[in-house]
């Protein structure tokens, strides 16, 4: 299957494992994608380190105007940032604030995010501490479109892992987050091969899904 | 592994494919139980058809003094039917009223509901409906234990199912009720073993999952 190469900004408050599931996917050729640029809105986070790592642009932005959310200066700096490093499509790796209208029209859908929760349960924050208290017996993490709301845009693609008893927050976080590996680059695959259109609140395949092996 | 007999009543409203599931699995020895009683709020429906081929002593119950719920003299009446027919355990199987705590108190945690979505999310009617329309790539069924709300009680499994490109309200209410139909004898034959307790809103395994022979 013919595919279009993405070139990708990251935006991460964290350890930027995610970003890694993409990084480790470009590089075995399971996704055709260059990550143009990181940017952090906290100053000595790892996913910095890990980006020039791999000697990729590595920013830190002063977001600090805005304690939950990227707006005025700051924003209009991401956007220009990414703008600057031919970005096409902003992937969301632990970004720990709201992103607001301005980013989203700048990137039209194509801000993708992935969240530790089958969506529309469980939005919002430690989601697989909410998925334990509750009782689910059945926990995943969802890729979505970014749209105004929190983790409520349009849903690209669902893992599932099971609930197992005597799981804690962590280990079932950390079972939900192998999933999180593998579901990011597949989401950013289909993207890549022009598989994916919106309509409303559904994401529609028009195909099908590319192999894993395209590029 | 030991199993204790199960006394079941139904309560259903409709066609009682649930009901059925729960016949076919004590038929083949997969479920130790016997449907005591069937009960339905609706005078025609095919669930008393289906109870009497079964030769299952079939009720219909006047419940018609309240539109949405068991309440008041019908709810009596229910409870006294099931105890007089020895029922231990209650399953909800379509039935369109909400139970309230009267009925709980009489049958404490052994009154269980089927629902087609993965709660929390999409409670209510037409659960398949509210997860096509919000776009969600997994769907599936959750048993649980029935407490005041609606759809909110401890959850004993989930089967998930997934969304397929072209899914109508029919056909992905379809692929859910055959795990409907796996699920409802499985949680019933973990009851029947005795292998859950309910510790706040978790339902906890105090044992290995009997295998699906088990009786």
């Amino acid at each position: 299957m013919r595919t279009k190469k993405l070139h990708i900004g990251v935006l991460g408050s964290g350890a930027g494992s995610n970003m890694q599931s993409v990084v480790d996917a470009v590089q075995v050729k399971k996704l055709n994608a260059e990550i143009n640029i990181v940017i952090s809105d906290v100053a000595g986070a790892t996913i910095l380190d890990r980006a020039r790592t791999h000697n990729i642009p590595a920013h830190w932005l002063d977001c600090s105007a805005y304690r939950t959310k990227l707006d005025g200066e700051a924003e209009r700096a991401c956007i220009q940032l990414m703008n600057d490093h031919g970005v096409d499509t902003v992937v969301l790796a632990g970004f720990m604030r709201i992103v607001k209208r301005r980013l989203l029209d700048a990137f039209p859908n194509r801000v993708l995010n992935i969240h530790p929760a089958l969506l529309p349960a469980f939005p919002g924050l430690y989601a697989w501490k909410q998925a334990l208290d509750y009782g689910v017996k059945v926990a995943g993490c969802t890729v979505h479109f970014v749209d105004d709301g929190t983790d409520t845009g349009p849903i690209i693609l669902q893992k599932t892992v099971p609930v197992l008893e005597g799981d804690t927050p962590e280990t079932l976080h950390a079972r939900i987050q192998e999933q999180e590996h593998l579901a990011y680059p597949e989401a950013l695959r289909l993207i890549s091969a022009g598989c994916l259109r919106v309509e409303g609140r559904r994401v529609i395949m028009n195909d099908s899904t590319p192999d894993a092996s395209a590029r």
